[in-house]
């Protein structure tokens, strides 16, 4: 599903991808994930290995606080369980009040109804941008007008897939990197829209943030497949390829538009 | 312990296996997985290298919903905490009702009297399939007669060890795949248990199901310990392996009773 | 921040370090360690790589069970939740009444006031070892005196950096390994943690225990970052040399003093 059929895709040039990531090695921004148990330790690696910082607590009694001072929040909401629904709550208004960006991953909306019911309420806090693939966003948002609404109201959507689509009320992006041997691999997902939430916290063209975000995981993807046997080397060599990627890599692969 | 002395094991061709594994990768079965903390992560990548797919929450609002959906329903028993509970019950029940076989492994039953009582009702529900050591099987079920009454009303059981063993009211199974190295990666035993639920879901025979699952994971472990260098690099070499797998791996490998 | 600024160090010897890993080796100790959930699995593969047995259940009801029962305790306070607040105390005073070495490993409580004050409870509690950062040090004990009285009734604090530091009310030492590769992987000080409640079972000169206990564990990490492209391959190399760990790796390696 396209948000905004008629809409024409911005181009992306590996400098300004090469910039951002730069931007983020430099500036270290920590990243506080509430994301689910089965991401949890690969988010954290694949945070470090970009030059972020991960903090990733869920209690109710200090999730404000690591929130608040974090320089991006990312709510993932694969296994909710009740610590984490009452945790995320408190962690959006901590980081709103602190003018953080919010990145919401409302992974699986589309397995159970509950979940997507709590998802459609987290909309209506007006996160920065929501990571989705197709399938969780029919289930979230069916009806288009209320999708366009939010982009209208400065939601992005970064829509991935074999292909990546960032939508916007300014540009949009289409993005063509990856490999499909990243999806046998639990929570490359997960982990990517982590990645989102660090350039988030760089860059306040929040499109563009998501387009060199999405870029940098899928390139780093791509060089591992390259590398690899099969899926369990793949994730030592996705992090070795993100922690040791160069502008030429990127200029090397990039695939947009 | 063996349960059923006097009975004598089946032969296992190369070919079943084969046949059995190709099954699982052309219907990619969902698989839900309520497991413990450590092994969730590896537990679905091993799935997905399989060619399963894996989800594995344990949310009480939702995990009806995801079971009830899946293929099949993998409950471990090791760090039982409360959410894990209440969800367990409600998991097996949704999956009786939609037909889906149940796998139970209780781990470390051996170590704590009150999961050792809350796995005996476990098996008042009749699992298809109990995976588990002879130390836990001694601590679950001390009386010989009960072990016989659960496999006469149909619960195959896999007693995994050095050598490992299929026991059914119909054909019993003894394999002898493996490597002493897969014990020292955390979380082994429990991704088999995995499998063994996976191959449950694409075949009725259950024991020959799980002869099968047991043997396509310890072989895909023995391939991954010849190319080691000891159990950091085994996780990967494992994951590969189990992607890989041909027949010629097999029928180079297989080793039965 | 140095606790006894005046105390002169003591040194370690290769010949030390080694007889103390190869006591871990023999007596496969089994460590109960409660630890945050992104930890949990690295930290398990760290104490079988390095010879002992992990446990790691949380629930209330059977937390003491498995404390008890084990050789060593430790307890992580990353990722604080309410079954973890509850579990802590239960299992703390379980292997105390047992006579088994307690480890505490305060991570983060320079960020939360709400850990900081439970973290400042469990010291009431007299535990044989805290492991932490200076910064971590610092928030938790902003009193030199009050950090000096806990080590003149037995504690020992392991602080840990580019240099780590014994602190004890007997000798102190002054440790160099370790590689900066190392902080770019999530929860290696977490499972160097674990690493050091397995070298108190074995050992009641705690300072030594836990010197040589992070010795070993840098002096693989060391080893790892030399063969690793990055922090991806750092986890399974940094595995295989904790296992694989000769004498003649320890003599080449060790810097104290």
């Amino acid at each position: 599903m396209s948000l905004s059929v008629a809409a024409s895709t911005q181009a992306l040039s590996a400098e300004q991808v090469f910039t951002l990531l730069e931007r983020v090695r430099q500036k270290t921004p920590r990243v506080h994930a509430i994301t689910n148990a089965v991401a949890q330790s690969f988010t954290a690696n694949v945070l470090l290995a970009l030059g972020a910082v991960p903090s990733m607590t869920i209690a109710r009694e200090e999730v404000a606080a690591f929130a608040g001072g974090a320089d991006a929040l990312l709510v993932n909401l694969g296994t909710l369980d009740e610590e984490r629904r009452a945790a995320i709550p408190l962690a959006i208004e901590a980081a709103r009040t602190a003018g953080r960006p919010v990145c919401v991953d409302p992974v699986f909306v589309n397995r159970s109804p509950v979940r997507c019911a709590y998802a459609r309420e987290l909309l209506g806090l007006k996160p920065d941008l929501v990571r989705l693939n197709p399938e969780e966003l029919t289930a979230l948002l069916p009806e288009r007008a209320d999708a366009d609404a939010l982009i209208e109201a400065g939601t992005v959507f970064a829509v991935t897939g074999p292909e990546d689509r960032v939508e916007s009320c300014g540009e949009d992006f289409l993005l063509r990197n990856g490999d499909p041997l990243m999806s046998r691999v639990t929570a490359t997902g997960c982990a990517g829209g982590a990645v989102l939430a660090a350039f988030l916290s760089i860059e306040k063209d929040r499109a563009l943030a998501a387009a060199c975000g999405l870029s940098v995981f899928n390139i780093a993807g791509e060089i591992a497949a390259s590398r690899s046997g099969g899926p369990g080397s793949l994730v030592p060599e996705l992090l070795d390829a993100l922690y040791c990627l160069t502008d030429r890599d990127i200029g090397a692969r990039l695939k947009t538009g």
